[in-house]
């Protein structure tokens, strides 16, 4: 990947993007989420080299977001399965078609969050699950944690008084 | 960018994707969203090169996600500030957030959701806003929408019977 550096900073989204923050990897978990587990089903899924594949799996599996396992011994086939990190990553994922949804889809929806049992369309939105409040600007905003360093610290020095988020 | 291709998929994380997916496109919104603006204050917080900064910036107003406005006249300065649609990634953004405190922060928490009043920490979680209910599996399931194309709805033909998610 490009810049390792992103590890030392400790945000939490630069480490997040570490590990999926490349179209590949984000679509080869959305496939990974309705199904598709094989080398050549993803390849046919997503049109990627064989090579870059091979290497965003790779790299999929030494984060632990996907685990390969052996589905076939002579020849040795493997598939790739989420864990439960992985799945996790569902909320961005429903996240993301959300927006999109709402932004870039002039001809109407194709990919909808829906009810698995009725089919209904649902409504993602996020919100605190303490006090089960939306979670929106200016109401909540990012600030430095505990864990944070100095740096961190100074950048979101300002966010925590709510003239920013 | 790289595949233009995702433009004709009509899956709106890959559209989503192709105006965001990408490390530093991202980190530019984060950096975005706690208020800076300036090319010069984006360089020093990223450590982006700055024909990269550039490229990245600019296709961001493209995506119509920052606006380019002057500031200075002698000489002319620019900033980058989000729109209404780079302000709706919000929810991306901490849902990110929530995913990495959750895996990647082993010695603790550096950047955190919280009550812009009270500093308390918030605990984003995603749900359906017309049920109430928390959006997860096996509840609820993507599917094709209304303007699926063959291949999307073939894609997700399996999912609404929600063994899968």
């Amino acid at each position: 990947m490009r810049h390792k550096s992103l590890k030392l900073t400790g945000c939490p989204i630069a480490r997040s993007l570490e590990r999926v923050g490349e179209w590949w990897s984000i679509l080869i978990l959305r496939d990974a989420f309705i199904g598709v587990s094989r080398f050549d089903d993803f390849q046919k899924s997503l049109g990627i080299a064989p090579n870059m594949l091979t290497r965003r799996l790779k790299a999929l599996v030494d984060s632990g977001l996907l685990e390969k396992r052996l589905y076939s011994d002579k020849p040795a086939r493997y598939e790739y399965v989420l864990t439960h990190k992985g799945l996790d990553f569902r909320p961005v994922l429903w996240t993301l078609i959300a927006w999109g949804n709402k932004y870039f889809a002039p001809e109407g929806e194709s990919v909808v969050v829906v009810d698995a049992a009725t089919g209904e369309r649902a409504d993602p939105v996020l919100i605190d699950r303490r006090t089960g409040r939306l979670l929106q600007a200016p109401d909540f905003t990012v600030a430095a944690g505990p864990a944070a360093t100095e740096r961190i610290r100074r950048r979101y020095a300002n966010t925590a008084r709510g003239e920013r988020s």
